[in-house]
C-alpha cells in the first residue's frame, strides 16, 4: 500500500523542485510547524535520502508571542529526522508595518543560516492559497503584471515546491503523517491584512463568483509571471542596445551632455531606438535607465515613467522631468538623459 | 462662470475621445437613460457641434422588463438636443446566460443602426466603476493578462470616453445638469453576476484592502492591455516569420507534410525559431498557429496550449496532441504542423 494521496502529492512536489541538486547537497526546510511547513519539511526528510541530498530544517523564533521560544523548540524537537535542525531567533523591528518587519527579519535570518551552513536550497511551504492571497492583496495596489506574477518558485536560494497544491493538501497530509500542525494565533488575527484576505475576502469572492477562485488567481500569477518575464528580456535587450549606443559620460566630458559634470552618474538612451517601441516595453526601457542613473527602485512609481515617456510619445520641448531620488530626465533632440541633479 | 466639475470632467473626457474625427461626422451615444450614458449623452451634445461633429443617440429596449418601451421612449424623448435619437428594439435570447444575451443582442443592434445610419462612432457609458468590475470577474476565470485587459478604450467603432472617470462623476455631472438618470432594476438584482460584484465584491474588497481598489484595478486592466498588446505584436512578428520559413502545403502535395491530403488546412511552424522565445511569447505564436488550422479561439484553452508547447520544449517523440475543433499538433523533426484530421 503507498502512502496517503495527500502525502504522495507533497513528496513528488518536493522531488520534483530538488531534481537539479547534486549528491550531497543540503537542503533545508524553513518551518513554523503550520500545516503547510510541516507537510514539506516531512516530505523533504523522506524525499532527500533517497535522492542523495542531506536535509535539515529551520525555524525562526520571531520572539513576538508569549511561548515563542517554546514552540520553536518543540519544530526542532520533532522527530522528522533532519539534521540540523536549529531555532533562529530574531529581532523584529517596525519599519514597513508588522508582517513587512516580520518577514524582512526571517529572511534575514534564513539567508544568513543557509549561508553559515551551506546549504544549496532553502525551501518555503507556500502554496497555491498563499499564492491567491498574495495576488489579490496586489491587485488592490494596481501595479501591473510583476506584481500579479506573485511568489516565484524559485529565486536565488529559495525555492518554493507547494506553489501549485492547495492548502488542503498539506492539512491531509500532516492529519495521514501523525502530525499535529501548530496554530499559529497570528493566521486568525484581523489586524493582518493576509489574514482578512484569507478569512473574508477569498470565501467572499467564491461565493459570488463560484469555486475555484483561489486556483485561478494561481493561474492568473503563473500567466503574468511568464508575460512579465518575456517584456523584461524585451526590455533588457533593447536597453543594452539603445544604452550602448550613445554610452555614459566619461570624466573627461561628451559634447551632448556638457552640463552634466564629471562623475554625475547619468544614462543616455537614443529616442529613435525607443519611438518604435510598444508602450509596455519603451516604459519599461525607461525604468531601467532611471534606476541605473541611481533613482531608487522603490520610490520610482509608474506615474513618473509616464511622465518621462510623454518626453518621447509627446514631445513638445518639455523641461526636465524630475522622476525620483534627485534623479531627472531630459530630452536634448534625440537623446534622453537621466542624470542626478548636479 | 464654468460648468460644474463633474460636468467639465465628463466633457473634456469626451472631447479627447473624438478628436481624431472629421467634420461632418456622425457620432452616437448608446444610452439606456442610467447616470454613465446619461451623462455622456449630454456631453455629447454639448461638445458634438462645438467640434464640427453630428451627435445622435440610441436606445436599446431589451424587451426583458414591463415597461421597458416606455422607458425607452423617454430616453429618446429627452431634450439634449441630439438628432437622430432611435430606439432599437432587439430580441434577447438565452445563450450564454442573461446577461451574455443581453450584451449580444445589444452589440448587435448598436452595430447595425450604426452602419445604416452611417457613423463614425459609437460611444459608450462605461466608467472606471464598470472596469474594475470587468477586472474582477475575469481575474476569477484565470486566463491571463488579456483577460485582465479588461474592456478596451477603442474597439472598432466603439469608444469609451469615461473609462478613467468614476460613477460618482457621471452621478454628479446628472445632477448638475438636472437630468434624472433612470434606475434600471436589473441593476440591483443579485442575480446577475455584475451586479453581486458591484454590490457585494467591491466594498468587500474596499473594506478590507483600503480605498481605492476600484481605481487600482482599472490602473491594473490599463497596465495588462499594453503588456498583452506588446506581446501579441511580438508573437505576430514571429508567426509570420515562422510560419513563412515553412509555409502551408499547397494543393500539389509537400514532402514534409505528405500525409496531410490536399485541400485540410494546416499550419507549419519552424521549431528553432520557437525554441528560443520566452514562453510567454512562444505559447502566443502556438495559439495564432493553432487558430489559423481551424481551431475555435473560444474552445482553445491555456491547457491545449500547454500540451502542444512540451512538443518543443519537452519533446521525447510525442504523439499528435490534439488541440480543439479536430485540430490537432504534430512534431516532424524540426517542424511543427498544426492541422485537423484527415
Amino acid at each position: 500500500m503507498g502512502p496517503h494521496p495527500a502525502v504522495a502529492d507533497v513528496r513528488r512536489a518536493v522531488r520534483l523542485a530538488l531534481a537539479d541538486l547534486e549528491p550531497g547537497d543540503l537542503v533545508l526546510a524553513a518551518c513554523s510547524g503550520g500545516a503547510d511547513s510541516l507537510a514539506l519539511a516531512a516530505a523533504l526528510a523522506f524525499v532527500a535520502p533517497r535522492a542523495g541530498l542531506r536535509a535539515g530544517l529551520l525555524t525562526v523564533d520571531h520572539g513576538l508571542q508569549e511561548g515563542s521560544a517554546r514552540q520553536a523548540a518543540e519544530v526542532v524537537g520533532l522527530p522528522l529526522g533532519l539534521d540540523p535542525a536549529e531555532v533562529l531567533t530574531v529581532e523584529v523591528g517596525a519599519a514597513g508595518g508588522p508582517e513587512n518587519a516580520a518577514r524582512e527579519a526571517r529572511y534575514a535570518a534564513l539567508a544568513a543560516a543557509a549561508g553559515r551552513l551551506g546549504a544549496a536550497a532553502v525551501l518555503l511551504g507556500h502554496t497555491r492559497d498563499d499564492q491567491a492571497e498574495t495576488v489579490l492583496m496586489r491587485l488592490s495596489r494596481g501595479s501591473g503584471t510583476r506584481s500579479l506574477a506573485g511568489m516565484p518558485a524559485r529565486a536565488g536560494l529559495y525555492r518554493r515546491p507547494l506553489l501549485e497544491l492547495g492548502r488542503v493538501t498539506t492539512v491531509a497530509a500532516c492529519a495521514a503523517l501523525g502530525l499535529t500542525p501548530w496554530e499559529d494565533p497570528h493566521n486568525l488575527d484581523p489586524r493582518y491584512t493576509r489574514v482578512r484576505v484569507r478569512e473574508r475576502l477569498l470565501p467572499a469572492l467564491e461565493e459570488e463568483l463560484g469555486p475555484g477562485v483561489a486556483e485561478a488567481l494561481a493561474r492568473t500569477a503563473s500567466l503574468c509571471r511568464d508575460d512579465a518575464d518575456a517584456l523584461d528580456a524585451w526590455a533588457d535587450a533593447v536597453y543594452a542596445r539603445a544604452a550602448a549606443v550613445r554610452g555614459v559620460p566619461s570624466a573627461t566630458g561628451d559634447c551632448a551632455l556638457s552640463d552634466i559634470p564629471p562623475g554625475v552618474p547619468s544614462v543616455t538612451l537614443a529616442v529613435p531606438e525607443l519611438e518604435t517601441l510598444p508602450a509596455a516595453v519603451r516604459r519599461r526601457v525607461l525604468r531601467r535607465a532611471a534606476i541605473a542613473a541611481g533613482a531608487p527602485p522603490g520610490t520610482l512609481s509608474a506615474a513618473h515613467i509616464l511622465q518621462v515617456d510623454r518626453l518621447i510619445t509627446a514631445w513638445r520641448g518639455q523641461r526636465r522631468v524630475e522622476v525620483a531620488g534627485g534623479v531627472g530626465a531630459v530630452r536634448r533632440y534625440g537623446t534622453l538623459i537621466f542624470a542626478a541633479t548636479p
